[in-house]
């Protein structure tokens, strides 16, 4: 029976908002796994063994690694990132008179949600799931009319919200066909097809809401990965020792840290769970790791301070403090290069997107840093700053603006040289030396 | 009999010279006491059981809390700061025809000195203490006419010391009454009205000079609170463990470290003594704390190097190294910020007060720094730099100048961005990695 | 018949290309004795007990203060840098008529070498010793006609090179009196009358070469004393702790580490040997110290890093990374500088000696530092600066070229001062602290 529901997973499209980070969203890896395979897997385990990700051409590889016993899964490629209406077509072969569940790759909730939808879609009515929200956020809010969902009405504005019910992608139509043709008749000059059919469908079908009042973030803006990476590290860190792990003397492992193969810890250093320590990951000596994820193959050098942060693989580090931030993988920092996370007057910390000033709302957030950036030594990077990938950055310098892709942003401090007065030689160190 | 003896406390006044430190200078605490409390103790525990202490309205609360078995307290209000003399006659209900010792709120002496002094009240003569003191000091200086003390000359010049004596402010009169109205006679248009009505009464009661040649410092400048600490660190703290105290693996203890309630110490951490810690303060791991007084509720963060100085309630640090310095309270530093304490000729440090600059005749000296300031990350202040309360100082800056209270100081580096030449991505680091 | 036979070292000259080191190369330090002293010890082990220094005057005493059993050593000193020629001729009267094997004071090289030297010299004939070297080196390459020696040609330029041998100064003359008059009758206005004389010598005499495929390197600038170093602790290190050792707890001490008499070592600190730690030095806590040589009475402090470095005597550091550097002694540091080993771009290093940009064919090179130098706290010196002797550097710099002898190089960042807007007293950190 479960074998005719199609889990459909939209894993297309471009995520302008996420720069610097150039991976796609889903295909992040978090704790050795791409977000994708995570929410793949989770479906399988909640019972959807039929299972068709629609995703770019760059990704058809990382897609096609993915394998789970009892579970098919098909790849479609989405040639243009012409939305999740487009999305859903380029799979009409695939998918076309079956009964599908359409999510979001990237969308993290909790298991219970998963088992939830395969009890509802068994039951074979069409659903969509609502999350009730508090304050208003930019999201599609649900519409009803004597109880009956009628529309889903995207971005209504602050006092304008038809409810408190928001719509999160994960839509069952017992028989797709019907949503498909919907989306074939859509004309609309915004990104809106999928919604405008949506809301269409619901007029046409009667259309259940799932009231879900668990966790559930959206992964929009690059940060938003540290809330996701939170979660997981929450829910599924436990305690492991990969093979040939080394663990030298008076290190301090508390709380759920998961130590992959090959994995190198040095003397004194403390790790504070939840925390994922990736495969051939050395970690330094004197050192302190707090509720975060380093991948594979870091050098975290000594005297390193990450906290709350989502390290990429093969980022290296010596005498940092690295707070709140995102590296997407192969990042470098000098020794004494910090990556602030507090505003002076602990405000929240805005971010520039798409050449708006976004408020992060985060008390807390560090830099975002993409791909291959190279930080020199005593570098100060801002709260909230964002470095594009390819990009190299001088020592020593105060950073507060973000810094484009391929960049070479260095200072230079005004040097004044004049005679030395003073003869050094002479002076004697022995009263400084009893005070020690 | 010891009750018709009144001790004097004069702890009203105003300290410019203090600025940045706003706290009146006898009311700063130390270990867990303000440094007025602390002396009022001293004089109870010697015999002087009865005290009259003036003080300035605002500290008239923090005053009143001041309770000592056996001991009655009364507290007078001086109206405006206008000096010893004034401050005297505000308390001229309190004290008149009682025998006196007048002593400043703020002057720490040894405990023997205290004993001497309520023997020698009991004898019934007049007398003040005098300090032998080597080269010139900017002080009061004892004149004498055969043996007999005739005059106090205030700051007479150097070569011009009329003695080797200089008047610490430990002045018994054994009916106030005689020295009251010779202040009430005295006219000056100096501040020195006290020292006049002082001199004056020499010449008409025979006044004997104790002589005294223990510990004594004038808390004059801020750097001085430094001295005060040192004294007070090294005469009373002993090993304490305060009430639901954590100390957890690998900290190590030297000395004596009073600990009081509430305290966490983390791991890899070294304490050497004396050194007192405040109610409910974090240490970091991976820190030193060396002969400091560290206030309440304080989070000293990760590697952390706090050396020689005195902290005030609420300061949160993180990788920072404080040495020789002074701070109030609720002050912040960013990660990688260092109070530099140590010129790069090794001379005697100077610091501007009331726009004059001052040989602290200190080699080693850090920042002195008043309430509610933020520092940013990685910032270097010099030697000796004074920050007034409520400011911001940036991320970065090499700071060597004074900012004024309420003030936001920001730097900005210089910076140059051009394409990036070179392809990170392709970079290996296999070689690296080989010699770690 | 050992006696008959004189070492001649060649320990005079000048040394420009190794500026801001001043001590003349051969009287480096290394592991407690001079270079000069590790191979006139070497020279004596391995047969050659009659030695003739030929040194500059100010070095008199420093060579005159080498005492080896059973071992004869002769002082001469070379009035003035005339080249090897000069300083060959300068010792006529010590050696005139003698076999003499002419080594420069500065090569290190094999035991094995030395062994087979002495054997040969005892056979009786004139030899050079060759090493075959890959790629073009600018030395002095053999030519031969016949398998028979007949020239040392100076660097013929790359594509030139006569044979894939290079000559290195271990020459043996079994009556140096032929040499010296060859010497005596070449003139040239270039500083090779030696070589030419040589080369000449070979012609007349039969001259073998003794091939060598060992260790070699030559101390021409001085970012090679690392090489130099390397060497002589992995050849020398030994475990060895000294009288009067302080070793606290949770110190961990890996590999070959040679503890000096007097030496402290703090707690949570870790040493990789091969490692070499001089008399009366202080190692401070948590820090760590990896294949580095360390000279006497030096103060590490806190939390620094040194790797791969050569530490002359008294210097001092405070929370520093020092990597791949050569501190020639009394030099110190403020908390938080760092001097950088690493480019950007992950490039070889480049250095300016004598006005040329030089190639270090090292990826890995920090700072070259003179004697009695001053830098400051938070200051970032960039990869293969060189600072001259008697010189301050300012705190929160950006280093990134040389720095003369006796300067004083400063910064001042650029600070704006503005009323601060916000109320600090009000923040809580209440929720802050939640998330420690």
């Amino acid at each position: 029976m479960n074998k005719d529901i199609v889990a459909v997973v939209l894993a297309g499209g471009v995520g302008k908002r996420f720069w610097p980070i150039r991976t796609y969203k889903s295909m992040i890896p978090f704790l050795g796994k791409r977000l994708l395979e995570h929410n793949i897997s989770r479906l399988a385990n909640a019972g959807f063994h039929s299972i068709c990700v629609i995703a770019n051409l760059e990704d058809k590889e990382a897609v096609e690694s993915i394998h789970i016993d009892n579970t098919k899964i098909d790849i479609v490629i989405q040639k243009q990132p012409l939305g999740m209406g487009d999305a859903l077509l380029s799979a009409h072969n695939y998918i076309n008179s079956h009964a599908c569940l359409v999510v979001n790759a990237e969308d993290v909730v909790d298991d219970a949600l998963y088992t939830k939808l395969i009890e509802e879609a068994h039951k074979g009515n069409a659903f969509i799931v609502g999350k009730k929200v508090q304050g208003y956020r930019d999201l599609g809010y649900l519409r009803f009319e004597k109880d009956k969902l009628i529309e889903v009405v995207e971005k209504p504005g602050k006092g304008n919200e038809p409810s408190d019910l928001v719509n999160l992608v994960f839509h069952f139509f017992p028989d797709i066909s019907v949503f498909l043709k919907l989306l074939k008749d859509t004309v609309s000059d915004k990104d809106d097809i999928y919604e405008r059919a949506l809301s269409a469908y619901t007029q046409q079908v009667a259309t259940n809401v799932i009231p879900y009042n668990g966790y559930w973030y959206p992964l929009k803006y690059p940060w938003h990965a540290l809330d996701i990476m939170n979660y997981l590290l929450r829910t599924y860190v436990v305690n492991h020792r990969g093979t040939k792990v080394v663990i030298k003397e008076n290190v301090i492992l508390e709380g759920q840290v998961f130590i992959d193969d090959d994995v190198k810890i040095f003397e004194n250093t403390k790790i504070v769970g939840p925390c994922y320590i990736g495969k051939g990951t050395i970690i330094g000596s004197n050192s302190i790791i707090r509720t975060s994820h380093i991948g594979d193959n870091c050098v975290t050098g000594f005297n390193t301070d990450i906290t709350r942060s989502y390290i990429g693989d093969g980022c290296w580090f010596h005498s940092n403090y690295i707070g709140d931030s995102v590296l997407e993988g192969n990042v470098s920092m000098g020794s004494g290069t910090v990556l602030a996370n507090l505003r002076l007057d602990e405000g929240e910390i805005y971010s520039v997107v798409k050449n708006e000033k976004l408020n992060t709302e985060r008390m807390k957030l560090g830099a975002i840093i993409g791909k291959n950036v190279r930080i020199g030594v005593n570098a100060s990077i801002m709260p909230g700053v964002k470095i594009g990938s390819n990009s190299s950055i001088g020592a020593g310098i105060i950073l507060g603006r973000d810094i484009p892709d391929q960049s070479f942003c260095f200072g230079t401090s005004t040097l004044t040289i004049t005679p030395n007065r003073f003869d050094i030689a002479s002076l004697s160190r022995d009263e400084l030396k009893k005070s020690l």
